[in-house]
């Protein structure tokens, strides 16, 4: 691995944690929170998701929110689970779409109301269609452990990645821990395992965790032990899963950031700034959060 | 690293969790939750410190504790923070003392109320007067970072190491991350550096966390990955220090249990039975506790 390898933080607190709060919150709260994350430096923002406002009311004024955020200095993507809500990305400007389905049948039923299959279709649809100047990622879901059918098989998950592989062979690839019962050992062994087949040459890599089991920032680090070098977490822990019981809590970016930057792999993110940035998230009504930076004397977090 | 090397646990809630709780507890309430700790595999128990009653009233009953439960099936053991301390354990029958002192001079005093130095020389007095039936672990405190100094300089932490190690060259050392605030790269680091002292070619090691600042499972697991393979944990969480400000949170015996159980590195602990004893540590009035697994659905957890 090279030396040089270094941590990009993506902060899904405005698409995985503004989901998890049942209350819509007011679009200009959005856009600020947006504005103060990449002001505190991080790289990479998902700034909600396209989806049916029928399903989810909390990502009903979107467009609006692509439009007000869209020239930040920040790679910004948006969540979109079909082919009509890539279209509605691209229309939207968005430049980077995260297609998303689960791995498990069940879960990607509930989250995506589609087969797998009809998943992995529209993915083919979507890569064919995409702008060439849309990049494309693809969030596995469930590359773990699935909340109604329990550990996800290795095989299963090999056989998804590979399909997304050969549809997408230059898709950034996520595997996501959608409950955070996964464990480092897993985690590294199965990064070891997508890594190592061949048709995945060309994709790079992603985790998507959670710290429900307590397992978030040691999960993140041994996907990065296997030469993952793209995490997703959530300021605040603010999260879960609206489908996934008991998902409570994406990892913190603020503890994620806090291994990495005081271990010597500066994420460029400002731990000051950030945690500000958590508090507000923090006050939010309705949301359930689950830092523990933010809860340390601030000078000794800083 | 052998393959068969395999994690093991000291539950350190008797002690390091027990101190934390301003009124002391029943000592048959202490008795019941050592003997619920064995039977749920715990293979090492930390008991108690033998302390001045009037320094820490919550350990004044270690005579009675030890007498009550020196029959269990498991290695049983009690902190020491000087020759005083050590006399009274062995006198008691305890069959392991593990002697604290911390490398920066602040904390020593505050903690031990000598100098570090004066806590070498009683190094040296307990090393030389112990039976030889009895085992000599050395807790090395403030190994990353000390609450008043800051991050502690590793230099520091090597002539400490090496002189504990010439002093007792059989020993098991445990670096302590007294605070919480070591991150995964360091702990690596310094376990490395301890372990490539030549004279603690025949020193073994251990790894004394916090949870506080979120890197409480991520430590452990860097301190495995650098080949240490015996753990302090609270069940429940329980604990700190209490002359470490903001120090609250020993690392959760089940998040780690967790980690190594469903990471294929069985711990030997049963996490249904080590839940049950957590819960009713999590009940006793008074204490601090933060543990991940506790919360989750149970049936998810087990």
């Amino acid at each position: 691995m090279s030396e040089a390898r270094m941590p990009r933080i993506c902060e899904v607190a405005p698409r995985d944690g503004f989901q998890s709060i049942a209350q819509p919150l007011p679009t200009d709260e959005k856009i600020a929170i947006i504005r103060d994350l990449v002001a505190a430096g991080c790289p990479r923002v998902e700034i909600g998701s396209f989806v049916s406002p029928k399903a989810v009311p909390q990502m009903a004024d979107m467009a609006e929110i692509a439009a007000a955020v869209k020239d930040l200095p920040a790679r910004l993507c948006a969540l979109v689970p079909n082919v009509r809500g890539a279209e509605n990305a691209v229309e939207a400007g968005i430049g980077e779409v995260c297609y998303v389905f689960s791995v498990s049948e069940a879960h990607n039923q509930a989250n995506v109301r589609q087969s797998v299959a009809q998943s992995l279709d529209g993915l083919e649809t979507v890569a064919s269609a995409l702008p060439e100047s849309v990049r494309l990622r693809v969030d596995v879901a469930t590359a773990f452990d699935c909340p109604f059918e329990g550990t996800v098989p290795l095989d299963q998950v090999l056989a998804a990645v590979s399909r997304v592989a050969g549809i997408a062979p230059e898709a950034e690839i996520a595997l996501c821990d959608t409950t955070g019962r996964a464990n480092p050992f897993m985690v590294r062994d199965r990064f070891r395992a997508v890594m190592a087949l061949p048709e995945t040459v060309r994709n790079t890599w992603a985790f998507h965790g959670h710290d429900t089991f307590g397992q978030g920032v040691a999960n993140a680090l041994a996907a990065w032990e296997a030469g993952v070098s793209d995490f997703d977490t959530a300021a605040a822990g603010l999260g879960g899963c609206p489908f996934a019981p008991g998902a409570t809590g994406n990892t913190a970016t603020e503890d994620l950031v806090f291994a990495f930057n005081e271990g010597g792999l500066d994420t460029g993110i400002d731990m000051g700034r950030l945690l500000a940035v958590a508090d507000r998230i923090a006050a939010l009504p309705g949301g359930v959060t689950g830092s523990h930076l933010r809860l340390v004397p601030r000078e000794r977090a800083v």
